[in-house]
């Protein structure tokens, strides 16, 4: 099953894709205090969302809505860096024990098929394919082994990046969370369709061209073990997404620098969910 | 004026301390849509907190109710690195010409007088005592000259940090974000109180002893720069939270390291501002 969120008419909602189109269930919940995909994932509806859409029709064909961020307004966002053997190798850095984790907030991402948006005191705005989770179930000190049981599950993200900005101190918050300069997308695939999330390839491609190419088991940190590592500091809730890092290949480490600009389209594909697609604009400011 | 968020009776709400008490602006503006501090400050009823208060008897004292952190659920906790000289030079770093940006998530951190918590994984518990704002007015690409126009208004924060998970990697978040780590009071007090954020003096205490002691002149980065180099990177909007740094004095930086242990109590005392008083307690797992 594709969850997503979006827009129709001014109206955020969210919903179930089916036959091109999409059933709209925070139109159809929204008394029930499930507006968002967020509030449906929190009230433990999701094991509902097959019944629902199976006796329903679509609502809304796909060219009739915009695309929202699958989780608009997470509490957290957690990117984990460096997570990938070749990419820690193309910064020159070297794998470290524990997950790098940072932060982006909700501003910084837009949906699929929106711009994103290159700022106008940078041109050195990167991309980096990366494969989300997103909880659905809420846990404290969650032991590995158990982990995927609370994933809802699984969509791509293009945690875009601003590299110069990024590199203004030690911690890359700044370069990581400008305004729209990332997009998470398509939809959300549940996990009956993925069960196991170290088994898909993922692929990044500026203008068609492919610059990013690996297979998810290649992580340094594995989803079971982020999942267990981020959990012993805090609580993790329905909606908090975890965007697991990026593989070798970002623009920042070409000779020269492969930068996106506005007029580009960059696509994030991964197996089992689909491409996330968006092209890049100029900021006004 | 100060401001507050509190949960009386099992009841979140916000309201306006006078008197030795609490006058409940949740409960009178809850059908307006201003159940929250965040809500009010959304709203832009900031300006109407004085009129709402002159006019009104306390409904609580301040021995009845629990305090929150100041905003409960910002969209935003940006938090500075590094941003008093002292402290850096104890770090064994640079000061760098930009300010080092991370993030906490809401869920680490608590109001006046409530528990902080020493998490089991680890000894290595440290204080920092800080001022933070909160954002009155949404901005984006605000000049420094008018930045101290959306502030609403200033508060004490202790940035409770768990050291050797801040060490993990180069990335401070997983130490900075333990859950109910930090805490966030007692109060908002409002500019018209603090015309010049620059002008405070800040101390910390541990069990009655000055462990940091200085003066909010001497942040490498000032509040109304901090301002325009964050809303560079995305918008502020009424109730994010800036956390301004730590200055020199940290537990983790002497000889043999001083850390909070369970029954300590922690004080950070900002002149104008008050007390925020939190006592360390011992995680369950």
């Amino acid at each position: 099953m594709k969850l997503i969120s979006f827009v129709v008419d001014g109206r955020p909602s969210f919903g179930a894709v089916k036959d091109n189109g999409v059933v709209d269930l925070g139109a159809r919940l929204r008394l029930e205090g499930c507006a968002t995909l967020r509030q449906f994932l929190e009230a433990g509806r999701l094991p509902d969302a097959a019944r629902l859409t199976a006796s329903a029709r679509p609502d809304h064909t796909l060219d009739k809505i915009a695309f929202a961020p699958v989780i608009p307004d997470p509490e957290k966002i957690i990117c984990v860096g460096l997570n990938y053997r070749d990419h820690v190798a193309e910064t020159g850095r070297t794998v470290t024990e524990k997950p790098a984790l940072f932060a982006r907030f909700a501003c910084s991402q837009v949906g699929h098929l929106q711009p994103i948006v290159k700022p106008k005191v940078s041109d050195d705005f990167d991309y980096e394919g990366e494969l989300a989770l997103v909880i659905g179930k809420a846990g404290r000190h969650i032991q590995a082994s158990r982990a995927l049981d609370h994933v809802a599950g699984y969509a791509c993200y293009n945690e875009g990046s601003i590299r110069d900005w990024q590199r203004h101190t030690s911690q890359f918050l700044s370069g990581k969370t400008f305004a729209e300069s990332g997009s998470f997308g398509p939809w959300l695939v549940t996990t009956d369709e993925i069960p196991d999330p170290s088994k898909l390839t993922l692929q990044t491609r500026l203008n068609g061209t492919v610059v990013q190419n690996t297979t998810t088991d290649l992580l340094v940190t594995a989803i079971p073990e982020l999942i267990a590592y981020i959990s012993t500091i805090c609580p993790l809730v329905p909606g908090d997404v975890i965007v697991t890092g990026t593989p070798g290949g970002v623009g920042a480490k070409r000779t020269p620098p492969l930068w996106m600009r506005p007029g580009d389209t960059v696509e994030v594909e991964i197996s089992g969910i689909g491409v996330l697609r968006n092209t890049v604009v100029a900021g006004q400011a």
